[in-house]
Parts: C-alpha cells; sequence; structure tokens
C-alpha cells in the first residue's frame, strides 16, 4: 500500500508540473496582448485609415484572438499631429502616420515620405526593400525611440486645386495656398502666400476665398471634400510623386511582443501597405472616371514649363540649403538620388514607354 | 484514509483531464501542420522563387515552427508545368506558377497573368483586389479544385532579342523566334514561326541560329542567361506588361488548416506577392544600369509603329476569337476591358504625367 502511494504521489506531481506550465503538445502558454494604435486620420478615412485597420484585423484572425490592436482614429485621441510623440512615450504601443509630418523635430523624416520631383512608388519601395531606404528610415527615428515601417502610399498625388488659372509666375506672385511640407516651401520661394489651416476648414477657406488654391491628395480623396464646386483648375503633380504612410511602434512593446507575434504584426505590416496602394489606385480610377462624366468642365491642367522648370529649381535650392547643415540630410539626399537616377531609367523603357506605346495606338 | 484517497483520486483525474485536454489559459492545442510546395521555377530563380521562400519563413516565424511548408523547386520534382496537377491532386498541398501555362488546360487562365497591350502592374491589382479580379480568377480555378490567389508580379517584360532589327513586318516573316502563350499567337499571325524551347537551351538556340529571337523577362533575369552576348537588338515591352505569378492551394488540404493558419498563409502570400515587384524592379534596374554600362553595344529599340499597330490588331482578333467560342472568355475580356479603360486614364494623368514632366525638365 505504502509503494502504491508513493506511485500515485509521483505521477500527480508530474501532471501537476505538465498542467502548471503546459503540455509539450499545447506549445507555450499565449497570454493575450492587448495594444492601441492611434492614427492621424479619422478612423473613416480610407485608404489613409485602411492600413491599421488592415493590421488590427489580421494580427487577431492569425493569433486567434490573441494579439488585439484597437485603432484609435482623430475623433478619438483629438491629436493628430501627435501621434509620434504619444507613441515614443508609450500612451499608445503603435501609430499610423505620415513621415513629413515631423519635419519640425527632424527635417530627415521627410525623405521617407516624397519629396517634389522625386521618385514613383515602385522607385520608392525598391529603396526601401532593396536599397538603403529603410536602414536609413530606422535611423532617422532611433532617436524617437520608435520602429518606423512602410504604411502605404498614395500614388502621384494631384497638384492641387485653383480657382484661376496658373499661366506664368506672375500669376503665382501672391496667390495664397494652403500647401504643406517641402513643397510649400517651394511654393513660398516662387512667391506664393503659403498657409496651413485645418481639413475641416478647407472647403469654406477656398469658397470665401481665404485662399485662391490648395493641395490635398488625389481625386479618390478630393471629391469627398468638394472642392470642384468652388475651383475649377485642377492641377496634374509634381509634389508628392508617392507619398508613404508609416507605422510607427513602440520599441520597449514591441520587445515585450514574442517572436510569433513580432513576425505576424511585420507580415500585416507590409501586406497592408501594398493594399493601400492598390486601394487608393482603384478609389482615384473611380472618382477620375466619374468626375469627368459628372463636371466636364473642371479644366484639367499641368503647370506651363517654365513654372515646372522654377519650381524644379527651388526645390533644389530648399534641398540644398537643408543638405549644407544638416551632413545626414546631405547623405540621404545623396541615397536617393544615386537610387532614382537609376531606377527612373528602368521606369522609362519600362513603364514610360508602354503607356506611350499604347497611347500612341489609341490615336 | 479512505477519504483522502479519494480526494487524491479526484485530483488526478482533474488533473489527467487538463493535461491531455489542455490547460484553459494555454489555448488549443497545435499540432505541427507539414506541407510541401511544388514551384515551376528551380529554387534558386529569384525573383519568382522568392514569393514561396518568403511564405515559407513568414508562416514559420508566426506559427513558431508548427506550421512548415517545405518549398521544392523545379530541379527536384522535375515536373515545372505539372504543378497545378500535382497541387490538384494533393501530391502537393501548394503550388507557386503562372497561370497563362494552364492556357491548354482552360483558355481563361490567361486573364490572370496578363494580355498583351493589357494592364500595368498597379491597373491589375486594382482589378484583383478592387474590382472583379479576385472572383474570377477562384471561379476559373474551381474547376481545378484549387485555390487561387496573386503571387507576384514582374511588372513590364522587354519584348525580346533579336539577331537583326526589325524595321518592318517583313522583318517577322518567316523569323523563328521562341515567345509562349497569346503573345505567340499574335506573332505567328503576323508570319513568325513560333516555337517553345525549353529554358536551359535558349542560349545554344539562339547563338546557333535555331532561333532568330526569343522573349525571356526583363533585364534582371535575361541578362544572367547571357543572351546579350548573341544577339544585339533588344526590344521594348508590350505583350506582358504586368505578368502575375500565382500560389496554388489544394482546396482539402486548406479546410483542414484551423483559421489562424488560414490566415497566416493569406496574410503571408499577400505580402509576398507584393515584395517581388520590389524585388524584380530593383534587379531589373540594376541589371539596366549595369547593361548600360558594360554593354553599350547592345541597341535597346522599340518595335516601329506599323508593327505595332499590327500586333495590337493581331492581338484584338486572337482575343476575339476565343471570345466568340467561350462565354466566360467574353465576359472575362469585357471585365478586364472595362476596368482598363477607366484606370488608364488615371494612369495616364498621374504616372505618366508626371514621368513625361520629369523627363522634359531633364532636358
Amino acid at each position: 500500500m505504502q509503494h502504491k502511494r508513493s506511485i500515485v504521489q509521483t505521477l500527480l506531481a508530474v501532471l501537476l508540473l505538465l498542467t502548471v506550465f503546459g503540455h509539450p503538445a499545447a506549445g507555450r502558454t499565449v497570454r493575450t496582448v492587448k495594444w492601441k494604435l492611434a492614427e492621424t486620420w479619422p478612423s473613416t478615412l480610407t485608404p489613409l485609415a485602411s492600413p491599421p485597420a488592415q493590421v488590427a484585423k489580421m494580427v487577431k484572425e492569425m493569433s486567434g484572438g490573441k494579439f488585439i490592436i484597437r485603432v484609435e482614429g482623430k475623433e478619438k485621441h483629438k491629436a493628430p499631429l501627435a501621434v509620434l510623440d504619444m507613441v515614443k512615450g508609450g500612451q499608445y504601443q503603435m501609430g499610423h502616420s505620415s513621415s513629413y509630418y515631423w519635419k519640425g523635430k527632424d527635417i530627415n523624416t521627410v525623405f521617407f515620405t516624397t519629396l517634389p520631383f522625386g521618385m514613383t512608388t515602385a522607385e520608392q519601395y525598391a529603396w526601401f526593400y532593396y536599397g538603403d531606404g529603410m536602414q536609413y528610415m530606422q535611423q532617422v527615428y532611433d532617436r524617437f525611440k520608435v520602429l518606423c515601417y512602410p504604411g502605404g502610399n498614395t500614388g502621384v498625388q494631384m497638384g492641387g486645386w485653383f480657382k484661376k488659372e496658373i499661366n506664368s509666375l506672375d500669376d503665382l506672385k501672391g496667390l495664397k495656398m494652403r500647401i504643406p511640407g517641402l513643397a510649400g516651401e517651394v511654393f513660398a520661394r516662387l512667391g506664393v502666400n503659403v498657409t496651413n489651416i485645418p481639413a475641416g476648414e478647407l472647403y469654406t477657406s477656398l469658397d470665401r476665398g481665404t485662399i485662391d488654391a490648395l493641395e490635398w491628395v488625389g481625386p479618390g480623396m478630393d471629391m469627398k471634400m468638394g472642392f470642384h464646386k468652388v475651383a475649377p483648375y485642377y492641377y496634374t503633380g509634381w509634389h508628392e510623386p508617392a507619398s508613404e504612410m508609416q507605422f510607427l511602434i513602440n520599441k520597449r512593446a514591441y520587445k515585450k511582443l514574442s517572436p510569433e507575434f513580432q513576425a505576424m504584426l511585420q507580415t500585416a505590416m507590409k501586406a497592408a501597405a501594398a493594399d493601400m496602394y492598390y486601394e487608393n489606385f482603384a478609389a482615384s480610377a473611380d472618382a477620375w472616371d466619374k468626375m469627368k462624366a459628372d463636371y466636364p468642365d473642371i479644366k484639367v491642367k499641368t503647370f506651363p514649363g517654365p513654372v515646372l522648370k522654377a519650381m524644379k529649381k527651388a526645390t533644389d535650392e530648399v534641398l540644398a540649403g537643408y543638405a549644407a547643415a544638416n551632413p545626414l540630410f546631405q547623405e540621404l539626399l545623396a541615397s536617393q538620388r544615386a537610387f532614382m537616377d537609376k531606377a527612373r531609367q528602368w521606369t522609362i523603357i519600362s513603364d514610360y514607354n508602354y503607356l506611350k506605346t499604347s497611347m500612341e495606338l489609341e490615336q
């Protein structure tokens, strides 16, 4: 009897250990992780708000509900331009925004959104993933103690809505325009009175003449704002050829994730970033088609050659000014330019040439 | 003593149950899933071989080594053009190939690779994910009992290597050329003697004059084959503007996966597909740059207008022929054409116009 008792006790002890530390076949104990993500956009503003929503959905499904990311739009946190600070500070484990909004904190952040007369979407993704892009982006964001990843691309943005036609550089002098970022600095050099106005006040400002022109995104997003009703001239793009959004992740929070959850997040971010480009492309194609049918009076224009030439010169001057004052800016500019010079040759012989051929055949 | 024994026994029984069926906090028991994937390519042939390798790596990491996909290249299974059959039959749970290889089984598979004078990469992904593309693709692949997903894109492929210059339609008559798919049918209509030759014999065939011309992919992949050493004329593309690869999955195998593993697979496929386009773009840009520096004698040409016009007419005839005989072909052609007509307008005003503006500024 004593013998039997000790067998029972040994068995009991083994089972207890197995239960507490998990059955080998059951894998490790997976604790539910709950994160919050702050995005710069209202949570309904697709396609910009799509990548965070998709990442949340994908990691939830992949983890069987064990990795939950609650996405909070601008309507909730009320601090669209504090997303980087909130992720850095740990109030949010994750953020979704656009890099050039942090230009005031570090001018080198602009390279990861887009540059005026810069790379196309394919060129830029090639630079990120198969050039120096990702490495430089992390180097810049290391000072904020956040990890940074591509988070979706708009493709070529339109040059904006103008109440009057721009026939020469003179027409830009004294023009009141809402345009942010480096493009705003370029316009300022050409005599434009550049202002920044919150999104919610843009339509009224344009309608009432507080501003004469503004730049937003492209037809997919612009038409919803109604700008076409108050400004008949719609100019093609030069200033944001491939604006990339970014996912931001608090480093300490990321380190606490299991390798599996880290891998899920990485894969989901990459898939969601790619998808935003397709979504925005499709939405822009739809909106463009609808615009041409419903508003045939909208005048689609490309800035005249001399105006574009002056914009290019002003862009080079603005960039050279920052490069002279900031060695990393100079290094990053050189990296992007070298990559773009090479990549553009291939873009021209492949995409551009194909489109040109196809257009000529339609004539 | 009797009392104590029964408590011990009850405790033992409870612990036994917990151990066998898993601790609630440990989640369900995750059994290791081992799959095999057959790809049409040699496993070293990047970028075509990259998406399967990436998917295998990603699902392994995300599942903590519980979902393993062993990728087998052509060098292993020796049956590159039997990938669809092997996935359908269940010898492999998964495959990676290009849809137009199954043109002999069902002509409607061609739409999911590319069409001559068809959509660009962005246009095609927009059609897949935000148009009818995915739905049609699954409809066509349902008869093979496999699931089908986008698996990577090459972008615009080059028109091929020619030993002599093509100045007119007469130069095509009697020309011996290796070119597969619908483009081969188009060339055949123009009097070209179209043949198919295995990849391993292409260089020798071109060198010895068994063929006068061939089409492969683009500079990133072509330069490795050495064609530039034996054929000086390199023509720009018209026939495969955005060739998409495909992942194939055996339906029964997929249904046996847990929802978590299904979600991991979906996310990984989407991320890996997007990445192949970036990888091939970067490789093509590099190879193009190197080609121009190392082989300045290569003559890069675009087919003359009348030749392109005849190619376009022949393409329309080939497509009309299939459409007349096959109602689904007609429906799919109408879907792609309607989407492309709309999308192309946006491509022209955004990408094309931007590239044109940038090129003019360089002059």
